[in-house]
């Protein structure tokens, strides 16, 4: 079981490594630590506005690896781009519920047909990677118990869940038919710099940080009593490599999950402390965030960190201290 | 709770019904018993070759009864089509693994993305509609505990079990956040009268069938030793009439199953005795079904039993003798 300082060098130096989602928040992150490992790192990206790329991720690492814009719903190009490449980390998809709710057919497209088109690419054209899929804590719709670990059943509440869910399971169903080297992480709440904070679409963290920032009233939906748990991206980065050095891992479903579970009032204060000042409301849900809302949600991270050795490193305090400070300097970039 | 005797004349006579898949093997089966309840019947099917459905099934109600052939991929016209219908059962699917496997993205289209077209076009144009999912044991995959409850882990092994589960999860969601009154019925293995036995790769039953009466050897895969359970059509075609008649049945999931789960070795064995005559070789499993193999299967239907009063009526050797009768008389028109 190797501890989370496991030296990634040896195994990602020189190696060729494909991010889809290159621009977005995990996969930027993903690339500067990959980078920093000395990997050949190709980034693809669509830059669809509304989504979360952004070329200001890495602005700075622009010289140390190749970005291509492309579509993952583009098969052909896909096709190519897969070719040669040792690791994939497949992190492009759709992440907002509501606007799966809105536009079924776009989330249908992105988190099913690509994942398939991907896989289908890598069974011809490329068997022998390791493919790295980032699953969601979504798919498991609202928790029959806490905390959720990988045997809970599938009830996702949302499309977006659901398209997640088959995504997923191309990843396992194409490892036990054909041998593909796939592994899927099941992520809960991520946050960090580098993360979309123009509004409330994907995550209400992001645009949390971005109101405080901006010294606007945040707002919380319900009693505010709602519980979460969340991981700084650098904790899921490490997660992201330790499934490809682990060739155990392969096949594989892991949750992630924090350590300090949070209800939203909890946090919404713990993030005034952090900023020394700010304000929040308490508001009805929006009936559109309602329908899906999931209740309260805990992951249980034991099968990961059992195996593997992962466990979240940095703490809730710091992690969001680092955010707010990331946003306060960069905000101007994201906004 | 009703008894499997329930009279539906009262609830179906003048009812507007849409059948997707309508000239398909349970689409038509539910036809006639619609027609005869004096229903105002309106088939939907795309004709296309390979998959089930076939004019003859509905020859002699043909003048009862309306067909349009449509594609269920055709959006726009699934919008015109689902308007002012009552009752609308959502059987149109694509049914084969191994298909599935060798054209994953016809799968897609079909049981995903189509599912989708019709949940989104009676969400705009007839919220008021009951909708009948086709759903499938196939979603289960290699089963963990037998008989398989509806709370069995879902974790599909092929391209079609993961796409299914998609299509019944959309039902669901759609039921919970638009109050769409869908139900899902997961089907096993369902033998009767009108379904396709022009080959092996929808259902090895109807490969079995006309190989019997065409006097040919039948192949078991493996040991023969797998167990699978049967339901007779007219049985489905109870069940999903029951799902519509009570109002309770809406937004749950049931599973069918067969009373007398048979080993294959067993069915070839009693195939053959209902037949006076026949043979069979045990031969190995091809590779590409081995893959995608479940092993045993057993269904169980307490839940629709205890709620609805469901109950297979008709016992395996009955079901296999009429259906044997049949293609006895009407083979040609199957092949």
């Amino acid at each position: 079981m190797p501890p989370p300082e496991t030296d990634f060098t040896p195994y990602f130096q020189g190696k060729k490594v494909l991010i889809t989602g290159g621009l977005g928040f995990i996969g930027s992150n993903l690339a500067h630590r990959l980078v920093e490992l000395g990997a050949h790192v190709l980034l693809v990206d669509s830059l669809i506005p509304k989504y979360g790329g952004n070329v200001f991720n890495v602005a700075d690492i622009q010289d140390r690896l190749r970005i291509n814009i492309a579509d993952v719903r583009d098969e052909h190009g896909l096709r190519y781009l897969v070719q040669g490449q040792e690791v994939i980390f497949n992190l492009a998809g759709q992440v907002s519920h509501t606007d799966s709710m809105n536009d079924p057919y776009a989330d249908l497209e992105i988190n099913v047909r690509s994942q398939l088109s991907l896989l289908e690419a890598c069974r011809h054209g490329n068997p022998q990677a390791k493919i790295i899929f980032a699953s969601t804590r979504q798919i498991y719709g609202k928790p029959a118990y806490l905390p959720v670990d990988e045997n809970h059943p599938l009830q996702p509440v949302d499309v977006n869940g659901i398209n997640k869910l088959a995504g997923e399971w191309y990843h396992i169903v194409y490892h036990h038919v054909y041998g593909l080297q796939t592994v899927s992480l099941r992520l809960t709440n991520t946050y960090g710099p580098r993360m979309r904070v123009k509004d409330a679409r994907q995550t209400f963290m992001g645009w949390w940080l971005r109101q405080l920032v901006e010294s606007q009233t945040l707002q919380i939906f319900g009693d505010g009593r709602q519980v979460r748990d969340f991981n700084y991206v650098d904790d899921v980065v490490t997660a992201l490599l330790l499934v490809v050095v682990n060739d155990s891992a392969t096949g594989q479903i892991y949750n992630l999950g924090g350590r300090e579970p949070i209800s939203l009032l909890d946090l919404a204060q713990l993030l005034i402390n952090l900023n020394q000042g700010g304000r929040y409301d308490i508001v009805p849900f929006p009936e559109d965030r309602q329908r899906i809302d999931i209740g309260d949600y805990t992951g249980d991270y034991s099968k990961i960190r059992h195996e593997l050795g992962w466990e979240p490193q940095i703490t809730l305090c710091d992690g969001l201290a680092r955010t707010l400070d990331y946003y306060r300097e960069h905000l101007a970039h994201y906004v």
